[in-house]
């Protein structure tokens, strides 16, 4: 019964992302842990006893390299870093692993197009984990669209201070904040708002963002408008405050609303 | 006593705002309404018969001349359509009353000039109806402002659907979508974020409007963006759709909440 197997995983990352993705895999009974990686020895070690059994080890690597070459490991969660993630995925498609990457998977379309042209040629999936619009919440939101006849504009905010933005103030530079690590607002929490609108509306005729720099070379926040050609969509995105504004989508006939745009906990 | 008797005024316009207004101001003691104008004699008369008593009648114009040549009014309260404002409060100015006229008090700065010139020559006051800058909620969110430290943006939305806006989907044009009537929404309720970014940080260094036009020539709605040199204000300005959302201050120490950028109902 080779299909009723498993899938052997290792992660990559040992944030609280990490973390709750792996609860959340091996809750479904179709996935087993069974290494984890992170650059720091004590770090992986530490990470991988989280997660293991007296009955089933966890291998805690440290090289890149080692993981894709250990041949047990079908399938990596990548979610280091912004700016590893393409070099991280494109060394382990080439080793044949599947990969599920964090949002954002990659920082410009040239690398999307070169990770999913080596995952075809080698018959791999290679996922954005990006799961929000797999689920009944986006199903109601596009139905609920539907009914509005022509759409007038959206506001699709989601900007909530950081907690690291505290270290940012006493001079620190935590990696969401950090151009090394392609951090800032728009490729942190600004992918929920602008995935969101693709997925409804396709991509816009053009795109506005006035972001608000911080010293550290990433943009804290600012507002992103997507113009389309009857409609505009607007984005309050921010790392350096927060708003409670929900989600709203205007039509001629009413409005739809979004408690929450990341999450579409609830559609009114 | 001649400084204690209430001052003569009349009205121009019959819409529940110069209801109001007259409610308003009979209430505090200081004025009393002798006239109202009106272009219609029907709609004028019976418009002064809702406010007359018997011992004290009310005159019901159809001719500004009429109306600015009666010595007995000393102030006019002008809430005509937008376009109407600026002859209007000059004609009465030169005839000698003050005047106070409803926001928008007109469409362009070279028009308040001249407002301002003619009634400073002739040692008049002349108005613009935008009263809750001088309340306690304008007061209270100035402090609130002053302990966020360095601003970081505002989000001052302002979004409501008008009643009329049905009739014009049916193809009429009201007056509050009319361009010849000087319609549409920013000059409408995007006056109120405008005024009240203004009233908090002067006048912004550049601004950016992206309206949706209607088919009668004025914007139904739109985000307006305002750049200061640290922060920018967005404002979601409009009479298509409605947006529940509160005015929002983000600064560094954390944020101000407005329920109600129009009103400031309550400031948190």
């Amino acid at each position: 019964m080779a299909t009723h197997e498993p899938i052997p995983f290792a992660t990559i990352g040992t944030g609280w992302i990490t973390k709750s993705f792996i609860h959340a895999a091996q809750s479904t009974g179709f996935y087993k842990l069974i290494a984890v990686h992170s650059r720091s020895q004590d770090t992986s070690s530490t990470f991988a006893a989280t997660f293991a059994t007296p009955a089933h080890g966890i291998k805690a690597y440290t090289s890149l390299d080692a993981l894709a070459s250990d041949p047990a490991i079908k399938l990596v969660y990548i979610a280091s870093p912004n700016s590893s993630h393409f070099p991280q995925a494109m060394a382990l498609l080439q080793a044949g692993k599947h990969v599920i990457v964090e949002k954002p998977a990659v920082l410009n379309v040239n690398e999307m197009c070169e990770l999913q042209n080596l995952a075809e040629k080698k018959n791999l999936v290679c996922l954005e984990a990006f799961r929000h619009l797999h689920g009944p919440a986006f199903a109601a939101l596009r139905a609920g669209i539907d009914e509005l006849g022509p759409i007038y504009g959206a506001s699709l905010p989601y900007a909530s201070r950081s907690s690291r933005y505290e270290a940012l103030l006493r001079g620190e530079t935590p990696n969401v904040f950090s151009a090394e690590h392609a951090g800032g607002a728009l490729r942190d929490l600004g992918v929920y708002s602008v995935s969101l609108a693709i997925a409804l509306w396709h991509a816009p005729e053009r795109a506005r963002y006035e972001p608000r720099m911080l010293a550290t070379g990433v943009d804290g926040g600012g507002w992103l408008t997507l113009h389309y050609e009857s409609f505009d969509v607007n984005c309050n995105v921010s790392k350096m405050w927060t708003a409670d504004g929900q989600g709203e989508v205007y039509g001629e006939k009413g409005r739809v609303l979004i408690e929450g745009v990341a999450d579409m906990e609830r559609v009114v």
